[in-house]
């Protein structure tokens, strides 16, 4: 039976000891690593004057940069003007740049005018190369950024920078997010400590379009950018890129990690494990958030799906069923409806003999071998009356390999946070 | 501008022309066609005593027959024997066995053994081979079959197999469906007219695990097997595989077609437009029966991409598009939300230019060329008012290939009647 906990401490199949480098937990979130500072300011995109709707986030030196975007083809104006950046600086990077309530999306020529501005502004206030500089947007799509506002809020932003400040800039990147989600954690190698820390924009669709996931790590190791990279798709393969609220990719999804060596701990071959281990430890913290704040979710579900042929084949398994509304409607109302999920299952398009399949709900047994056992549903039940939910499925193919995808349930407030006319 | 209806004249993206062979309703279903008898009982599976939940249908002669089964490897032990049979008896059939209430699926061993049982009684009562008998389940899954009420009930509703019963016949199958699904046809050809009837039973899932969507279709054309087999997979494409309530396919889902020659009407090379037509007209009114019967669905919504380079990308996209909850919540709560229609082409994997692609809702033009048209907003949500709801996405990809599918909006209600634990 897979433990939600101890499956991030996992990567590329093969488990990462708790005793090779130590993780604790840290103060604070993403100002929590040494060389970063953040500003934030409302600059009137968010109607809410005491909103904040744009932050800056900077490091005192040029740092290691590395970046994942979204894979959804219509892609917005900063996720276009961010990969060009980071590959024009060969992995460094010195801000961020990122706006709250405008995701600066289908919005043509102009929108890349609007992203680029943002990066030059920010670089001229900073003191570094526009190429230097990564921009995010997250808020309607469709709707022109006000740039003026968004321009005059960077040359605020940037003088009012602080050390510590995380938690204001977690704030500034919320849309309808209920609340901020950050985290920070410590690792420990031979040759001393570093941190991990990280800010992360859910799915918090209550206004619609509003569908983008931001994720933002900085950590204070040495690291170079091939190193920061693999660190970055490693840690959010089994993280961020495996959670599911609603199937959902937007237009802006953007993670980004940026590494200041303030620490003094140099990341090598050697000590990659302990950077591994802190990204994990504070995706993990930061993606369970973001499912737990979908939008009208009541419960956190883990599915797991194990005696694969190889992960992607297990992945797949559990996607499917995570996305399955007939799963998620279930659960939602605490029905351990094993036939759904064995269905699901069986149009992932992978090949698996359902005879040979088994379903545990809360780690209790209700189908094996082609035979039912409804006699222990209540048990069952009484697990899916709880905050989180585990569901196990063994394809029963006598290969080794596992993968955890987390959901959450389908809820009518999610229909109704998501079928109001925008106002 | 796509329309609704004119879709179902074209095949292999071209269009039929009306004047070719003339198509007219006619009265009745699944026994419009010469030459076929139903007899449906209430043998005991379901529990109201008034509920008919078990149908055989036959020919009076062999038959030819065909059939399309779930691509779900979760197979159920009817979709395993029917598959069998009609490979074994080489395309001919004399009967169709079908239970409503009990899906048959995930039984094991055992329910292989009563989906055989089901055959040899049927063509014992009928008189001719087991394989010459096809056979469908559709209700609960994961529940065995009470195999002897079946049986016996096949015994009383063979010798009371009439002709123009099919009304009966398309009750019987329904689970919670709101109403039987059946539709017949009248096709003129040079060398006189034939018939082609139906029925159906969709995605009433009101309760649980009931996703079954079984369709039956009946011509009194002579068409050889093979000739058979290519009208229902061509007009399958473009109806029933063209519709999609919650993206789910069941472990039951099938698909069958019987000719009995009755007309006296030989379909060959040259005639098989006016089957396909015949196909396609029935077809199309029982897959549309079916998305609104959908379970909460109050809009048919018909999904239309157009400008792709083929058709499969443009089904891809439609498909994406008609399965993002986003899409159908907005709908749902008529908000004419062209972004969330845009995002979900952008991840649907086909590549396209989002800057040289357009959005109408209903007839209005609300996104073009990166410049979104707001202003006429209003104008789309009153389409979005009504009952049938038009999406046209132009890919602007320089291809000429469209494809249409069909879906209903996300409701609440499909929440409460999928979350309400089984009784």
């Amino acid at each position: 039976m897979a433990d939600v906990r101890s499956l991030a401490d996992r990567h590329e199949g093969r488990p990462l000891h708790r005793a090779d480098f130590a993780v604790a937990p840290a103060q604070g979130g993403i100002t929590a690593p040494a060389g970063f500072r953040t500003g934030a300011v409302h600059c009137g995109i968010k109607a809410d004057a005491s909103a904040l709707d744009l932050v800056i986030l900077a490091a005192d030196a040029p740092a290691s940069a590395a970046a994942l975007f979204t894979r959804n083809l219509a892609l917005a104006a900063p996720v276009t003007v961010s990969r060009e950046h980071i590959e024009r600086a060969q992995g460094v990077a010195r801000a961020v740049v990122i706006n709250s309530g405008c995701a600066n999306a289908c919005t043509g020529a102009e929108g890349l005018v609007h992203a680029r501005r943002m990066a030059t502004e920010t670089a001229e206030a900073v003191g570094c190369a526009p190429q230097e500089v990564l921009v995010a947007s997250t808020g309607v799509i469709g709707v022109a950024l006000k740039i003026d506002r968004v321009v005059a809020g960077i040359r605020a932003a940037v003088p009012s920078m602080t050390l510590g400040s995380g938690s204001e800039a977690a704030r500034a990147i919320m849309t309808t997010d209920l609340s901020p989600k950050e985290h920070a954690a410590t690792v420990q190698t031979p040759h001393g400590a570093f941190r991990v820390g990280g800010m992360a924009k859910g799915a918090g669709m209550i206004e619609p379009n509003m569908a983008t996931m931001l994720a933002f790590l900085t950590t204070d190791a040495a690291v170079s950018p091939a190193l920061l990279q693999r660190a970055l798709e490693t840690s959010a393969r089994d993280t961020f890129n495996a959670i599911t609220v609603d199937g959902e990719c937007s237009t802006n999804d953007s993670v980004f990690a940026l590494a200041s060596g303030a620490s003094g701990v140099t990341i090598d071959e050697a000590t990659y494990p302990a950077l591994l281990k802190g990204f994990l430890t504070v995706s993990r913290e930061l993606a369970l958030g973001i499912v737990r704040g979908g939008e009208g979710a009541t419960k956190l579900i883990a599915v797991t799906v194990s005696d694969a042929n190889n992960v992607e084949a297990a992945r797949q398994v559990a996607r499917t069923i995570a996305n399955s509304p007939l799963v998620k409607t279930a659960i939602h109302g605490a029905d351990p409806n094993w036939g759904r999920i064995v269905s699901a299952a069986g149009r992932s398009g992978v090949a698996f003999d359902v005879d040979r399949a088994s379903v545990h709900i809360g780690g209790t047994l209700l189908f094996e071998h082609g035979v039912a056992h409804d006699e222990r549903a209540p048990q069952a039940a009484e697990h899916l009356q709880g905050s989180t939910v585990q569901l196990d499925v063994s394809l029963g193919s006598g290969g080794e390999a596992s993968a955890t995808i987390w959901t959450c349930d389908l809820s009518a407030e999610y229909v109704r946070i998501n079928g109001e006319y925008r106002t």
